[in-house]
């Protein structure tokens, strides 16, 4: 079933007061989680809300949780997120540095102790939609094996990345597992295998097979041992810029998915050195040339980062939201 | 057969001088060629040196090339690299990314019109022995097809972080696509296999043969559509900010390999919110865990980016550097 817009985010908001979030912060909340599954990452938008409500109840997230200055240096901002909702807290950080970028071309903010920030693309997306450069990660909780070993050590840690252009922003959105278990359970669910493997089964072979994954919990970080070492900076820089928790700390917290994470937001000006019409060229030229090459499946040509979303989201935007008939049965009985 | 580091950067170096680089530039070539070397990144160490012999020879690579400073702005700068060699290039512009960071606690320099820069882990090794955090990435010419297309229209674009550490430090050191060409080949003259599937054949079939995907070109980015995207935000990202070439305009140049490419070199303080203590405790805690993760093969934990590199280094300082005997011959002819 699909259901517009407007219903959606008006029933999300309603369980958001519930939660005890402020009338300003359940709106930016509301309208967040709405724009997430209008743009077609369904795991992260309705689907996502009954956690946060259960969160929330648990006190792993404080309803009236505020970023607090804690540090400046020029260009560079160091907050305390008071475990406070992921999404205010980073819509807050982002906004800061963006701001801190119009001042002096390059923004940076540093957020430690806040909770998950649900879809990372939010803020790379927000940035772009500015006119600027956005360079955004976090780190999470433990979920996926470091290369050469066989249990969870290190996070997915989500790195986005988002350039602004008229036509529609170039937004790249990644995690650091080849696969989320959001896909897992998606692909066990429609009784589908992984088209490309995605992590050992328990005999320790290389498997197509969701469920095999899930319960070994072996998935493969993005390209094996290059995914792996790419998490393990991306979290000792997100713990370091902003004096927060890395992984390993986050573990021992204990708080759930993402609970007192550390997360880096960085506006960069794209006309410091290059005109528009220079930038713009840059942006053409590579696109041009993705569009261009002979496709793997004729008449799909591939695409750059963020052109699918535009694509589900204007599909979205008309048809209404895709929902799952029992999460949304579940998110109204909240 | 192995030479000693002495012999090898003596006989590097008369080689540059040969190609008409500098007393000066041929001393930081033959220092940083031989580095490579000695930790075990073979391909772009003596191994590049025929090649980059002949691009002086052709042209492709000016000699006598410097950086020239074409814009400033506060903590960023602007350079042309005038078709210099890489190396001096990058090493001059990741200094003055130091220098910048120490006066600022971020310093990001941009350099357009510049040529290989050999390893890229050099500048960011290089930054976290100044005791910063280096962020530092390179495009290409197109040598790796976007996902979803079977030509080749990105750059493999390699991504360096370095973060400093008393112990080591830790430094990635990765390129977009999953395994180099330089692998493929050692793999093929090994008459092996790779471990995991690296492309396609020319039946558009995945495969481990080296051979096949030699022949089509048609390499996987690392993790697919993962890689594949964040070449292409890379390319914009170095392109945009030195405003310099992007992939598709460095495949028109037609200078060789990553003639008249853009780069950028980042170097952060990573004591600006977080004390020494507070930041090796980050890092101890990260390293612990990932050591102490029971392991794929019993009695080889998992190890940190630039663990294996410290390890090659030790052995090859102590029993001297491997060496192709074709290649060592081919530029002692030189």
């Amino acid at each position: 079933m699909r259901v517009s817009f407007e219903e959606m985010k008006a029933e999300i908001k309603r369980v958001m007061l519930k939660a005890g979030l402020s009338e300003e912060k359940a709106e930016i909340c509301a309208q967040t989680h709405t724009e997430t599954s209008r743009d077609g990452v369904y795991s992260h938008g309705l689907n996502r809300v009954p956690r946060f409500f259960r969160y929330c109840e648990r006190g792993w997230v404080n309803p009236d949780g505020e970023p607090e200055l804690i540090g400046q240096a020029g260009l560079m901002e160091n907050y305390d997120g008071n475990l406070g909702p992921g999404i205010t807290n980073a819509k807050f950080c982002s906004q800061r540095a963006v701001e801190l970028a119009k001042k002096h071309g390059i923004g940076v903010v540093a957020l430690r102790n806040t909770t998950h920030w649900m879809r990372g693309g939010t803020y790379t997306w927000d940035i772009a939609n500015e006119g600027l450069i956005g360079i955004a990660w976090t780190n999470t909780e433990s979920c996926m094996p470091a290369w050469g070993s066989k249990e969870p050590s290190l996070g997915n840690n989500p790195l986005c990345i988002g350039i602004p252009r008229d036509e529609g922003n170039v937004v790249l959105d990644m995690a650091m597992s080849l696969y989320s278990f959001g896909k897992l359970q998606v692909t066990r669910l429609a009784g589908e295998q992984l088209p490309y493997p995605g992590g050992y089964d328990k005999e320790g072979n290389v498997t197509t097979d969701p469920a095999a994954i899930e319960e070994t919990g072996r998935i493969f970080p993005t390209g094996y041992w290059k995914g792996s070492g790419l998490a393990v900076v991306l979290d000792l820089l997100a713990a370091i810029l902003s004096n927060g928790n890395c992984t390993a700390q986050i573990d021992k917290i204990g708080k759930g998915s993402c609970g007192s994470c550390s997360q880096i937001f960085i506006a960069i000006n794209p006309y410091m050195f290059a005109s528009k019409e220079e930038v713009d060229k840059i942006l053409d030229d590579t696109i041009s040339q993705i569009h261009s090459a002979s496709p793997m499946t004729p008449g799909r040509p591939a695409r750059y980062p963020g052109e699918g979303t535009l694509s589900t989201r204007a599909t979205n935007d008309e048809e209404g939201i895709p929902v799952s008939e029992e999460v949304w049965n579940k998110v109204r009985s909240l």
